[in-house]
């Protein structure tokens, strides 16, 4: 194994894409600077930033190097965890969470979707027959700003690695569906309090899922070691694996994928055609695109209603 | 092997992309349509194209197709043959185009690097040390639009296909180089004229590799069957390799990545920072990206002063 490029120690960790080795101490350090250069453009002073804890290594990680940088940027923290009711994964997720937040002594805000409305993610997905990704991410979405606003928070933070960001636009442009790139590719989204829209942070970024791993155990984090069982036929997997090969080509591109996303969605928002059709939800009061009742209104509906009838 | 979509006979290949089987008259009907979709936007009434002949496959193909569609859009054909002085594969490539131009009974313009300039591809890659690849595509590009002003053709019309467009724009993303996919991603781009530029068009912006070989077997016309031995080691056949990846994944990846890239430059450029910064180069008179002296100028001078000292 090489030296760590700081200390000169040996290193137990190689970061192919930035070319460097590191031991435990400076690839956290490396690790927590790239979170910093995300977040150090905006003014967070005496901000609160929610933090949606799931209890992947994402997350937890997250909201792990949040805490640590709070003495750098001076926001307040707060944490929610959003109970989906998917049988052991989620109960393996909110026991996670529960011993991160106190770890950590921070409150845990919990949303139980079964407590507040009724149901749960899989019972949704039985009545709507939508897709379970992405119907889980409509409802998480609209909870994570609803309980924002609940609690005077002007930023929602999410685990989305590099990863992420690079399959779910990738996916986007080999489906044709543009207008989804300009959605997933900026790591920083204004809130637009018009519309009751608070902000988006993904201050992982340019983080590789092997990074923030990394990270979770250099600092002996809890983890979820389950995946969740609804998500194992997501065809986000597939263009996952198609990343694999990229690597192989060039290990650099992921990296270089997302920075050219972040370029070409500020162009495109130059035109704001999307962001001018943004308006209120008439049933909910939350931001909804382009229509007057928002996705997550009517899967409320679709399921409420055929409770109601049972 | 299945039947024909449009005449029910024996099928003698299947498109994947396309989910559709043809015997070989009817492939080369949905063939020209293609073509057809993307010129017929354009007024080409009574207008000049100079096609780029370099008997590969693609451009074989092109001129052939654009020769058929003549009757429909009523455009003049010139045709142009650049003899990059590359051994064998050039004489090759001459021979090829000059028995294509005879079976369609059109003129071909020769323009050899060697006599006009003094200088080969081979010459100028050894006195510059640039990519061979990078370079033969300055000067072809800086060829093609002065015999075009020299012709009074309105457009240029070139052999890319749709592995070529989306290998060049996925290697443009994973290199972090933004601004190469506006300029490569859209299969029209408008003359010029205040700066001497000729209008392209890339009538198989849709069209795969496999399509073009296709259309030129089916038509019996002759091709070079040797590749330029200064590409073999260019890195975009690593990225074309990601491609076939991709294909197993998504068979219609390919296309819909090209339509995302021009809904993506369309919206670029709509910014028209870049457009705003052409200008005519001081020594030649031709188009130059925000720089006084354009590329191919310094690329000449450069092989020229070589020439000149020894």
């Amino acid at each position: 194994m090489a030296k760590c490029i700081v200390c000169g120690r040996e290193a137990v960790v190689k970061i192919e894409h930035a070319n460097a080795s590191f031991c435990a101490e400076h690839f956290k350090q490396y690790y927590e600077r790239k979170i910093l250069r995300v977040l150090k453009g905006l003014n967070l002073e005496n901000k609160c930033i929610l933090v949606a804890l799931s209890g992947g290594k994402d997350s937890v990680s997250l909201l792990y190097a949040l805490n640590r940088l709070k003495k750098d940027l001076n926001y307040n923290l707060k944490v929610l965890h959003i109970q989906l009711g998917i049988g052991l994964y989620s109960k393996e997720s909110l026991e996670v969470s529960k011993q991160l937040a106190e770890k950590l002594n921070l409150r845990l805000i919990i949303f139980d979707l079964e407590k507040n409305l009724g149901w749960t993610i899989p019972e949704a997905v039985k009545v709507t027959k939508k897709k379970p990704c992405s119907l889980c991410g409509i409802v998480k979405r609209w909870v994570m700003n609803k309980v924002a606003l609940e609690e005077n928070c002007e930023y929602v933070a999410t685990g989305h690695n590099v990863d992420d960001i690079d399959a779910i636009a990738l996916k986007a442009m080999l489906t044709y569906r543009p207008e989804d790139i300009e959605r997933t590719s900026s790591p920083i989204l204004e809130p637009n309090m018009e519309v009751n829209l608070v902000g988006k942070l993904r201050p992982q970024f340019y983080l590789t899922e092997k990074e923030n791993m990394l990270y979770a155990q250099f600092n002996g984090l809890p983890i979820v070691e389950t995946t969740c069982p609804l998500a194992s036929r997501s065809k986000i997997f597939k263009y996952k694996g198609i990343w694999q090969e990229i690597d192989k080509v060039n290990p650099v591109g992921k990296i270089n994928f997302a920075k050219t996303l972040v370029e070409i969605s500020k162009k495109l928002k130059e035109n704001k055609r999307e962001v001018q059709q943004l308006r209120k939800c008439v049933r909910c009061g939350m931001p909804t695109y382009g229509r007057d009742v928002c996705a997550f209104c009517k899967i409320n509906e679709k399921v409420s209603g055929v409770e109601r009838h049972n």
